[in-house]
């Protein structure tokens, strides 16, 4: 059909590839751009090419970023000894919002999914071993709590206490706030479970 | 807070300034957009810059198109005396697939809003009038069945009779396939007031 001009339909078919966007929200979006300012126009365009062309693995922690090394890795206030595992970089940007952890993060880019296909060598694992070659008191399991983070959190534990490093795994349990009513039976019990003395 | 990198930020900051879009989203589209191969992210920042600088008004029915008349203006098998008038072109989109429709269109980019302070100046309403002045059959109101729809096409339609021409509204009611238990009031209402003869 072209009842739309082919730019309009191009730019359609390119915003619904994204992730959560379907068809009827592209073409939201694609009028929305269009009846946008030129300079706002060209200034989401160039954040699109420039994130992609510019930015890549901080080369200790292995987050995105812009530098070799990454404003957490290269910071002398941060606790070189500590290092929490995270999936991605949103995980690291969630901690980093709490603004009372002090030690480094390593980014997998992934969790291990036999499901998908994903094994150990398919995320940021290899990196994470040279690292633990240095002096690091503690590492830190923060992944998810699905099963493939609690399959990559069990993975790299057993990978890593052989080496004399301690390793903790994040709590699980309810959330803060939380109405127990709503949780799941798991969370409930898994609470129970890891309950502590007060 | 530092913990992206600037083009990161940047981008999630472009994004989220679509509508519909929060910060969450925009986040989790940008780290899509840098996990995505070079050719698709450049493929889409080509589209955007495109559509911005290629899409023009129809000079007959203000449609958004990227010739000087659209495709359906210039179509020799439109009736070209029946014209509805719609409030944008996603809607002209939506008459263009039930294929059965043969007039032209009049797009007015928006609906009259006392509330949003959108006066009939603000809309493509001048151009329909001066259509108008051509041998023209009848006006179908296809503007949305919101409160500013329908203040629209009052306004039209109290504009447009005066000078002799057929001015009609598509119909309202209960939708096809629709439960009537989750109809609203006003709808089953209107169903009601104009419902035909068997």
């Amino acid at each position: 059909m072209d009842y739309y001009s082919s730019h309009i339909s191009k730019l359609i078919e390119e915003l619904s590839r994204l992730p959560g966007i379907g068809n009827k929200t592209a073409q939201r979006l694609a009028f929305h751009i269009i009846n946008m300012p030129v300079d706002h126009v060209s200034s989401l365009s160039q954040a699109i090419e420039n994130a992609k062309q510019n930015v890549k693995y901080c080369k200790e922690c292995m987050t995105l970023t812009d530098k070799e090394l990454c404003p957490i890795c290269s910071s002398q206030e941060r606790n070189k000894k500590l290092i929490m595992v995270v999936e991605n970089t949103r995980d690291l940007a969630a901690y980093e919002k709490t603004e009372k952890y002090k030690g480094l993060y390593h980014v997998l880019h992934g969790a291990i999914s036999p499901m998908l296909g994903i094994g150990p060598t398919d995320i940021k694992l290899k990196e994470l071993m040279i690292r633990l070659q240095k002096d690091v008191d503690e590492v830190i399991i923060a992944t998810n709590s699905s099963l493939e983070g609690e399959a990559t959190a069990m993975y790299i534990s057993k990978l890593i206490k052989p080496a004399g490093i301690k390793v903790t795994r994040i709590a699980s349990g309810i959330p803060v706030g939380g109405d127990l009513e709503f949780v799941d039976e798991v969370t409930l019990l898994r609470a129970f479970e890891h309950r502590v003395e007060l």
